[in-house]
């Protein structure tokens, strides 16, 4: 399952808005198997337009994701430092593609 | 460097044009050590909005990707295409938990 999440973030709380997705996708990814990535940017002309690649293992690692402490506390206390947010569901095009560059993602060359 | 380009396909050169660009995807993977991911996805809910994610090892092995012949074939061959096109520069928000995800990547549960 993977999703593209698009995120406009009020401009006062964009650093804290940061400091806290950091740590809800570093616990989500350290902690929840099936989270395979929760990925987050921002675009460099105008930084408060977060986006998130998210890839979950499948659906149900999804609807578990949901209901972690990490990821309700993260919801709860960001909600207001939210304008927008459009949850766009993707589809990889390539599959075989995809194998290979999650290998060299794990291995970059410095 | 990270960026996701965001493209708009001609609804009747979608098929087409996803052959081409798996082909040049896999190329660029394959073939260049310094092409970390070109990442093709297209929204489910609307097929011909394609985006890619994009990572590059260096600002010159992303110079040194648009001179291969791969590439070069992708961009003629598209060119017609490709209705909209738009680049955009990226900073990933957390390089930790990005190392994390890239290793889970490459070892996805089944």
């Amino acid at each position: 399952m993977v999703r593209i999440s698009e995120i406009e973030v009020e401009p006062e709380h964009l650093e804290e808005y940061k400091a806290i997705l950091t740590e809800e996708a570093a616990a989500s990814v350290n902690l929840e198997p099936g989270v395979i990535s929760i990925f987050p940017m921002y675009q460099k002309e105008n930084p408060t337009a977060v986006r998130i690649l998210e890839i979950y293992a499948s659906r149900g690692a999804y609807e578990s994701h949901l209901q972690t402490p990490h990821f309700q506390k993260y919801k709860a206390t960001t909600l207001e430092m939210v304008r927008k947010l459009k949850l766009i569901d993707m589809d990889a095009i390539d599959a075989k593609t995809m194998a290979t560059i999650f290998q060299k993602m794990a291995r970059p060359p410095r």
